[in-house]
């Protein structure tokens, strides 16, 4: 079987994606997700203009050597950009190759470890009020488990928190990027109290996340992980930014707070010492921004051996398709954690047909060949990529800080 | 001052360059080169869609704030096509503010630390006595360091070694890279000889330079560079490939050879271990990219702590404003070591004017504001974008190898 | 150009102050700060026989290039004096190039990173209540961080209360150093008791910090950090003396209140351990007695890198032209955290005219090129140099002590 | 017993030193050195102003206490300057004390552990044919370790070699300090064969030792350290400068050469890793320049303990009283390597006449009280202070570089 065409295609049902279409000359074909959020286009060049060709004409069963090709082909490795793009690539071509051999993607990937995929989910608000109310909801809904952010006296934005009743999506139309003002302090004496009263109106049985988007510092966070023990967190993500891995060492060192990271990492290289030196408990990369299954599965065996658990990133700038992805992954490897879900609107959801469902905070397979998702290109066309932006944040004197 | 537009031009005067102009509502406008060879039309597309619009209304001379909005901004950090981006941006704004205050741009980075740049040049051939031809011109030119990379008995193609008389370009018109073929065996028995050979031919005061590209295991340089010793290198680049840093602690441990490395790095965190374990002796990175001035400066200052050299890659896919990036920035630090300068051709020197010149292997910067070149708009609109890409590599039996 | 004179410059309007004055053969001139507190003449004399005559005919925009020459030239490296002289020098030469380029002296540093500096002043009492009344005054005036000390029951003299109510001035005019009384075992029991109260009548928004001044060990100080957790410090400062890094691995094992080192500090080396192993939050350095600018910036980038924050020495003891550097020092770097700030008396403002204004507990630079301060020589010649020293310290039992 | 008065003295009999002298109100008196070569009044003016006044009544015997209140008393501790002051009080109160109890100063370190003290002379010449003469006339003069410095071929000037037939001394008298130059490439390449000639020539009895100043890089100090290796060095010295302890791992792993550094460390701080890691196999601080016995005692105590052994540094600007008081603290110590002695003009011996004689390479005391130096005030005072400079250095380059 050889590569006979590759498509790029840019839509935006409610937000913007990049998809990915694979054709062989026998017809079969596989869709990745190379969305970039916020560097959309970026990634669809990248592809368009130095993958592509190098594609066609190959036998599309070979992904190892295809990564390979293009991780050490660019000699400037690394980076999102160029690891979306792979990550893409190397879905799209498992995509293929289940559906070549009529069976669902994760049948290659060892088969299934379990039967459904837990999840967690989001519940925000902008007083510890309406944030009660959300967890009241999501806890109706049968989630297990269930991401706390909330509002915080005397700041006006604040991550995760929506501004309307539609929902929470962080990336926001525009030319520019919007900007945020962020307090450490009101948010660490905070945190603790919205925690205590979440145990004491839920009880100790549900799961609760909460993300602090790298927004500490090394002490900070181990401040908070500290004050957080009482309440059991399931993990505090993101504590610190991550470019330097050990600077968790202090975190891990003062609490036992289950402590999670890896969203914005593309390749094993930017936790291989969060893993060897266990400074955290669950791994949180995605598929699609980390090389594909052919890297993902490397990590997960790499942070197996180091009893580090994986929890793919789930929002939604990742597409069906890498939500799927996700799952394919997340349901055949053992060292399997929780996935995150954000879930889509209506639109995405036709854009993107799929057969993964949601029952009670898990997520359910069926038996689809390949990934389970289509694309609807003549509906997608009608939605034109409209530019948006993941928002920049700044201290309340004007620093330039991590979002 | 605010910042009123700015622009990107992407031309092939012989080959691809990418150049980003800011221009002030004063009239002064910076240059900064956003060349990622291979990639370039990602930066370009990176930097038209996701920049440009933040960086109108500001104010230039903010170079501090506008790294860290870009660098913290995008959310997905790092990478080479990200830090390409940002260190275009903060070339031309230091550009701008030099020219701004009618001074050549290194009197704002600290003065001048010497009077000139040492730099080596490349010497290449087929066979040896092609190779030690080549080095016999080059010395006799007056440069003080030559990189010395010679063909391989029984290796076809090799890295470094021109195909043509016209001299060496890595990067290769057409659609697909060009594939090479390895054999780490044939090399590692070799390059010992040449350099014996070498060093027998031109004696012990000329500074030899060699560039293993990345092919080597840990064990593989420890070998190499224990080989090398008595033969006394300038240094061995790139022995190993770098996402490892704690890799060249078994190099390190075995060998006095000197090593370099950091070409293809974009940011302090690849090489933090590298320079607080002092594995290397010289970091090679370059200005443009490496995020710019902002952030190469930091870099030198954490290796002058460390007592490591920096050491400016210079190819010709750097374009004469990323060479001039890199000269002020290493004639005005102290821990200095030398600058690759490979020039470019007639043409590309037409194109981007400049005032430094090179006399007896060293580079010599006027005293014009600014970085001292300029784009001749006009001339680069007649030689339109030539997709080009550097070779990959492949082992002897097939297997997707470092280039 | 070329520096044509230099000359130095020691009053005491109300306090000690040694200033220097770098003038070009084009008229332009820079001043810098060279007071070392209780040791004023030695460095004068080291600059004026030591440092002046190599000063004359050199350019003066070669400021990395001076920095190496005094620093490497000493042969006798670092240390307080030398280091204060090379400072005061660095800082006279970045004012006169920003003025010889007509901006202020941020500009050349990399803009402005913020509007505004952060400051925090000092609230003391010889009793509890008397304490909680200066807090009470200083919120009053709007300050956001507060420095907290307090006179501890059964202790007569401590570090940090005035004794008069004309305001804390540490160093006192004689011909020897006044001899304080101390006794840890007093401090350990009742700075938990102050922070408690503290915290109880002030609540949690204000930031309170805590100087311990480098009296307890390892462990007492990581019983104190532990104990003061609750109250959420925004540090706690110079817990133990710093010649031995590795000290704060022991603290920092046992407790997250935020830590403080390095008004005592005058080169890299002296905190190179606390950087790189993250041992401490906050670095305390000051532009004058580190070496200046040239060194300073090093440090920040250090710092930067281990995501640890930058926070400027501010004494009484560093003049109004000190005060300017670490002022524009810290509205220039990113990794700024909070800027220590005294004031001075009227005749010393008088002595020293200054653009910067204090609002609301945050510094503001006006626009003036340079560092906007000016000497009134006429004026400070009435006021000739009195001997002052800072107090020594001596435990009950007699043992010489840590002040 | 009270101080009743405190003198200090500077005179330049040949070359400047700075005396003081500790009176007490019973009329014995002891002597200490007080200089900094090459900063000689930033000594004297600081023992004058800040020193003096604290010394005057206090009981002369409390050696460690006077230590402590100058070490601690000054707040900004450590650095040249003011260890040297401390030094020379702590020796001439240790000289003072010995007289007043009429025994030779090193019954009260703990009595002879030796009865000679073993040092190593200088021998060096411009080539190489010079250089072996050197060592002939030094070895014929019964010396038993010598170290050696030769003029490398293609360099103007080197350090440790004299321009004259007068003898070497690296202070030039004038009103800045020489410049010298620099190519460690020419140097790396000369010094094996220079000790390959001296091996072949002398044999393998005498001892040889070699300083490469300070000028070379980790890895070059590790080359050259394994290239001297058959030559059995006693020392390799100041390799690399020390303010980054942790450099010489790699040194010390690559090579057995031994290693020695210490002439410019002031405090214990300066050297504990160089200690504990056992980096190097002497130390060569200095008494006068490293605060005095009190000091050094604890120095060679934690030597000791990590089987280092103990070289005072001396040359000719630490006056006769220092050499005596490297002597007295050499002879009575266990782990004593090796003493400099580089000797001084007999018009500086005749204004410190001293009991101490060198015969055979062997330092011998008398059994005067005390030191056994003494100083002719009236002498000295016709040699009034000519202020002179160790040089400095640049690279060929013009890089301003080690010295």
């Amino acid at each position: 079987m050889k590569i006979e065409s590759v498509k790029i295609f840019v839509s935006c049902p409610d937000r913007n994606f990049v998809t990915i279409k694979i054709t062989s000359d026998e017809g079969v074909y596989g869709l990745g997700d190379a969305t970039l959020n916020g560097r959309e286009l970026a990634v669809a060049t990248y592809i368009e203009e130095y993958c592509i060709p190098s594609l066609i004409g190959r036998d599309p069963f070979d992904t190892e050597d295809i990564w390979q090709y293009f991780y050490k082909g660019v000699y400037w490795r690394r980076g999102a950009v160029n690891m979306a793009a792979i990550g893409a690539i190397d879905i799209a071509l498992w995509d293929l190759k289940a559906k070549a051999l009529k069976v669902p993607l994760y049948q290659l990937l060892g088969g299934k470890s379990r039967q459904q995929v837990l999840t967690y989910c989001h519940a925000q608000g902008k007083t510890l009020p309406e944030t009660m109310d959300a967890i009241r909801q999501k806890a109706e809904l049968g989630y297990q488990a269930i991401r706390v952010q909330s509002g915080v006296p005397g700041m006006k934005s604040i991550y995760g928190i929506a501004k309307s009743s539609k929902g929470y999506e962080p990336a926001i139309k525009g030319n520019v990027p919007a900007e945020e003002c962020w307090d450490t302090n009101k948010y660490l004496n905070f945190a603790p109290k919205l925690f205590a009263a979440v145990r004491k109106d839920f009880g100790e049985d549900l799961h609760f996340l909460h993300d602090s988007h790298h927004r500490l510092s090394p002490n900070e966070a181990a401040r908070l992980a500290k004050e957080l023990e009482p309440f059991h967190l399931f993990w505090m993500e993101d504590a610190v930014r991550g470019e330097l891995q050990e600077a968790y060492r202090h975190i891990r060192k003062n609490s036992t707070t289950p402590l999670a990271i890896g969203e914005v990492f593309n390749t094993i290289y930017d936790c291989q010492t969060f893993i060897t030196e266990q400074l955290v408990d669950y791994l949180r990369m995605s598929v699609p921004h980390t090389g594909g299954f052919t890297h993902m599965k490397k990590i997960a065996a790499l942070a197996e051996t180091y009893l580090v658990n994986m929890a793919p990133h789930g929002p939604s700038d990742i597409s069906p398709i890498g939500i799927a992805a996700n799952l394919h992954f997340s349901i055949s490897i053992n060292n399997f954690g929780i996935m995150e879900y954000m879930g889509h609107s209506d639109l995405t959801n036709e854009v993107f047909p799929h057969g993964y469902v949601l029952k009670e905070g898990s997520l359910y397979l069926d038996e689809t060949p390949g990934l389970g998702v289509e694309y609807n290109e003549k509906l997608a066309e009608k939605y034109a990529y409209e530019k948006a932006f993941l928002p920049v944040n700044r201290k309340e004197d004007g620093t330039m800080f991590d979002w």
